[in-house]
Order: structure tokens, then sequence, then C-alpha cells
């Protein structure tokens, strides 16, 4: 009987964003320490490789100075090339990019016995046939033997994805999905609709959750809706191994086959630059105000939510009302996400789950839990190879 | 390449109440029947065994009677030999009893190389010793190749103890753990102190339930707080891994080391029984209305709740007022539980994760999607072991 090995697995970080070094952060301390080395980093000009790192070859508080100064020019291929002989292998390779090269390489990666774990939308929520070569070159197909996961593409460390698929795994029906999933919407949303008083400008508030750091650098990004359209995608694929009024050819384009409701009305859509956007916000400031005073009638706030709705096999992303003592209107603060299933077992109460849906440490929180998921099962492997 | 195995687990279910037969019901079905084969069910009394059983075997309407019938008389060492020498093996024990017997052999049990899967909180929940074994008997420690998984103990399907795994195996700092757990209690409290109106009397609230089915055969058994206490005790002894002001040894005798306010008054505790408890019950009445009075004049309701305090070391089930905004007050309705994690990433507001925390299709639930942890792990051993 032997003793566990106490293998670490290597792991690559591509993209040094706030997640990014919350990642390194995370991976470089206790307790995951003990069961990761990261031996690659990069950002997107330069990369450094230590296959068999010191102590000292990564450290978050200097990684930006050490990539600088002695860092190879990014290139694809050699990364990855690199990590698929790692003497330790296989590999992690974590692609906190917002890029659409990465992921259109994650079936090539997979393919190379490299796992992927990633924040990344891109790849799931963009056009059915990345999607599906992703899923096709992943476990547990057979002949394929890397694992791909992307719990914090939704909800950041909240346990939605892997909520959804033990529902479905174990034989619940799913028979909707609605929540806030955008954590700048929820921010605008709770702030300017709220239950009691608040006659606040829509524009106010959107300049509010930018000066707080919210938004992206161009609000429009999050007001478009596409996030929350990506984020449907996602879901609604899952939900289509089980659930037939949601086939996985549903959204041929992802996001974009997603009917999504724009906060920025057509005559700011158009806008050339974002300062000029900011400048003429107050332009929608009536439409909104006109829609939460009819809300405020009906006893309702507004909330931009996503509804994936199985009896009916619609996704969209949209602008709702929510009677006073929903719980979207009273439970929600800040700018949490919170998402319901209803389902058969959980009828005719939804189960809920609800929390800070963005920011780095809870994003990062998403990302290496899926790494110890993988390092479980490599290790099992290992374990299993040793004959026990 | 070889394609991966299409090989079935082999599970064994102990005890055939209402959640037993929803276990049942779930793994006799797709999409589970594809990955388990039932070998063996048990009531109190009686078991059937078939090594390959076809698919008259196992039928959940007529399982009492084939068990009245043609059921051999439970004999643990039987059973469990039988088990482990499975041609398919290594098999997986269901729990799905309230015994202490049972539990007291998991231990050996998974030595046997069988893994164990249990809704049962006996084992995790009682003395330290016992509790202690079943950790050293189980994956990952050294030698040792069998996994014991209870997920459906705290929060019956919801992702309570997986979640608080996650946060803890990536570095986070737990706060605090505040929730309804009991889903009995739930009730009695969302029906006795609402946010509006409500003077019905505590007495009458209990008969309520009872008849609703939502309480043990003798409500004291729910009211005594026990329950609640047990899984305090599940979740703190998981958080000991990685918060030092909750030691594994803080609760020596489990959930009676755990401060536990009844709601049973002395006067009726003694009641011989319970047919005379619920006679006397409306004595008790006085004390609970003015307690709800002095809430409401507070703007709260009244909650029983269970807290862990991870910054004082304080693990307690208690009555506890809530202010009505608050969502113990206003978001909890029917017999949901609800919890929530204040963590150090979670702060300041904490992840809460809510739904129906009883009944029998979601403690199956909890209990299946534990199997499928099971099932792939051991179908990763087989891939590994064909040499891919």
């Amino acid at each position: 009987m032997p003793a566990q090995s106490p293998k670490k697995t290597p792991v690559a970080l591509i993209g040094l964003g706030g997640v990014g070094i919350a990642i390194m952060r995370q991976l470089l301390a206790p307790p995951l320490a003990s069961k990761f080395r990261l031996v690659m980093v990069a950002n997107s000009k330069q990369y450094l490789y230590h296959a068999q790192p010191s102590a000292a070859d990564f450290d978050v508080a200097k990684v930006t100075d050490d990539l600088k100064r002695g860092g190879e020019p990014v290139d694809l291929p050699a990364m990855v090339g690199a990590l698929s002989t790692h003497p330790e292998g296989p590999a992690i390779l974590i692609d906190s990019t917002a890029s659409d090269a990465i992921p259109a390489l994650y079936p090539t990666i997979l393919q190379m016995n490299i796992h992927v774990v990633t924040p990344n939308k891109k790849g799931f929520s963009g056009d059915l046939t990345l999607a599906k070569n992703i899923i096709d070159a992943s476990y547990p197909t057979p002949g394929r033997g890397s694992l791909v996961y992307g719990e914090s593409t939704v909800g950041a460390g909240l346990p939605i994805l892997s909520t959804l698929r033990d529902l479905l795994e174990t034989g619940d029906e799913i028979k909707k999905i609605e929540g806030v999933f955008s954590g700048t919407l929820s921010y605008i949303f709770n702030e300017f609709s709220k239950v009691e008083g608040g006659d606040v400008a829509f524009s106010e508030v959107v300049k509010i959750a930018k000066e707080k750091g919210y938004t992206e650098p161009d609000p429009r990004d999050d007001l478009s809706g596409t996030d929350v359209a990506r984020k449907l995608t996602i879901l609604a694929r899952l939900c289509s191994t089980q659930t037939p009024s949601l086939p996985y050819t549903l959204l041929p384009k992802g996001y974009a086959s997603v009917p999504t409701s724009s906060l920025v009305p057509d005559v700011l859509a158009s806008c050339a630059s974002k300062e000029e956007y900011l400048e003429r916000l107050a332009e929608g400031d009536e439409a909104m105000s006109k829609l939460r005073e009819e809300a405020r009638r009906e006893g309702k706030v507004v909330r931009y939510v996503g509804v994936i709705d199985a009896e009916t096999g619609k996704v969209e992303a949209k602008l709702e009302k929510y009677a006073f003592d929903h719980p979207f209107a009273t439970a929600l603060q800040g700018s949490d996400n919170i998402v319901s299933f209803h389902t058969k077992r959980y009828s005719p109460r939804p189960l809920i789950i609800q929390g800070a849906g963005a920011g780095a440490d809870v994003t990062a929180m998403g990302v290496t839990s899926d790494c110890l998921k993988v390092h479980e099962r490599l290790r099992l492997k290992a374990w299993a190879s040793a004959g026990f």
C-alpha cells in the first residue's frame, strides 16, 4: 500500500489582470501551495517559464517587473509545447484573459494532455462549433483525457454551474433558471430602483458605478447585456444534456443568438467614443425613470435579469419587474448575484444561491477550486496506477 | 486508446423509509440507471441481494412485499461481506437509516474497500472518536482507498458542505456560518413570527406542522434542537481543517457538546408520552408569545438558528431575533433552509444558499449526487488502470 503521492500539479497562468493576480496569490499561499507548482506566468506581452521554480522565481509583488526584465515574448505554441512535456505533468493551463484567441486553441491544448481551467466565457458562449469542439476534446469522451472547467464563468466563486450539473445528473427537471447575473447591473438597479424611496437619475447611478470601478472602462460593455447573454448561453448549453426543450443547437451563435435588451439607447449606441457616451448618458434617463415609476405603481422594482424558461424553450436577457417582497427586490444588495433554480424537485420554492458574483478574490476562488478538482482527479489516477 | 468503460457501479441501499424509497427511484431511472446497478436493498428486518439483478428484481412498487416474501434476515457482516466481493466492485453502501449501529461500522466497511454515502448524521455528529475513525478510514489518508460522502446530512440536496469545502480548500477564512438548518423549525417560526401580523399560538403552529407531516412523530425530537446541533457539529468539524479557532476536538461529544436551547419547556420535557406532551403543549405558549412581542417591538422576528462563530470559537443552536429586512425574516418561506457563509472573501455580504432542506426527493438527490462523485472517481481509476 503505497503512501499517496505528494506530487504537485504544475500550473501555467495566462493573464495577470486583477483576477490573474488574485489567482497567483491563492496558488502560492497555503493551503493551495502544497498541491500546485506555478511553473509559468504570462501577460499579453511576455511569459516566464521555470520548469523547476525556486521560491523566489514567482513573486506576486514583482511579477510585472520580472516579466518586463526577463520574459520571453508571448508565443502560445512554444508555451503550450513546454507545458505538455513538463516532467511533473499533466499540467493545468489557466486562461485568465478576456481573449478570443486562446479559447480557440482549447481543443488543441486539451488534446496535448493539458487541462484547462478558465474564468473566460468566450470559448463556451460563442459559436456552437467551438463550444462543441472544446467539450469533445475533454473527458469523458472516449479516447481523450483532459478536463476543462469553467465554474467561475458564471457567478464567479458561487457554486452555480456545479449545482446545475448536480440537479441535471441526478435526474431533476429544470423548469426555469432566473437570476441577476451581472454584478454591475445588480449594483446599478439595486441603487436605481429601491423598495423605499430613491429618485436618483439612471445616468447618475451609472457614473457612480463607474467611479467605484464596478463597470468596464466603457460602461456600454455592461449595459449592452452581452455579458448576461454569454452566461445564459453557458447555462442553457449545460441544461441541454437533460432538457429536450433546450437543445445544444438552440443558440447557434451563442450569446449573439440570445434575445438581449440593451440599456444603451439607440442614439447613444452610435457614440464614437466612450467619452461622448458618458457625456450624453442623461439622454436615456427619461425612459428609465418612466419605467421605474410604472413599476412602483405596481408595487414592484426593476431588475436586469437573465431567464432560461425550459417550459417554453426561451432564453432571454431583459428588464423585468419584481414585487417588493420578491427576493430579487428585498434580498439583493450591492453588486451581488442571485440565481434561482426552479425545478421539479425544488418546487414550489426554488433553490437560491446568492453572493458576490464579481471581484478578483471570489473569481479567483472559482478558478482555484476548479484546479483542485483537476488535482484530485490526477492524484487519483496516480493512485490507481500505483496499483492500489 | 480504449473507450471509457461503461461499467456500472454496484450499490446497496439500507433503509427504505421515505428517503430510501426516493433514492431507489432515482437510482433505477435515467440518467442514473446507466451508471449504477442496485444489487442489494434492506429495511430494518430483511435484505435482498442479487449480484446480477434482472430488471424485475428490484421494483420500487413491490420492494416491501418482495422483502417480506423473499428477504433474508438482516445480517450486516454477511451483507457487507457479499458487497466486498461483488465481481463488479468496489461497491457503494448507502446508509439511509437513522441507526447508530451502522455508522459505528463505517470504519470497518471502508476498510473492506466499500464506499459509504449517507444522509445519516449519526456517524459524523456524535463522539469524536467515531467521527475521526471514519475520516481516518477514508481517502485521502495514505494506505486507505475508500470514500465517504455525507452531503445530504446538512441541507439535504443543497450544496452546503461542498461549498464550505471549496471555501476552505481554496484558502478563504470562515468568519461566521449562520443559518436556519431545520426544515421543521423553519416552518414553525416562519408561521409563528411574521413581519406582518400573525398572533397564532405557538402550540397551534406545532400542531399544524405535525398534521402536515413536517415534524417527527414526537415533535420534541425537532423542538429539542438536537438535529440542529448535529448539523452544526458536522460543519464545525469540517471547518477545523483550516480554522484554528475551531479545533477538531472542540466538540468531544459532538452534538451533545453544542450549547442548545430547547423549545420544550422543562415542565413538558418530562412528559412520559408524546400524547401527554401534545395535550399540554399550550403550557409553553405564554413564554413564546412574550418573546415574539419583544422581538416585534424591536422591529424583528424570531428564528431558531445555528451559529458557528469562528472569531469567538463558539458553536450554538438557539433562538435569535432578526430585523424585518434580514434575509432570515423576509426571504425565508415554508420549510426552507437558509445558510449564510460570512468569510474573508464574502464580505461585507455573505454567500447565501437557500431552498428546501428536507423532503424525500431533495434528500435523495444529495445522496445520489454523492454516489455520482464516487462513480466518477472509480471510473477514472479504471480509465487510468487501462493505461490511458
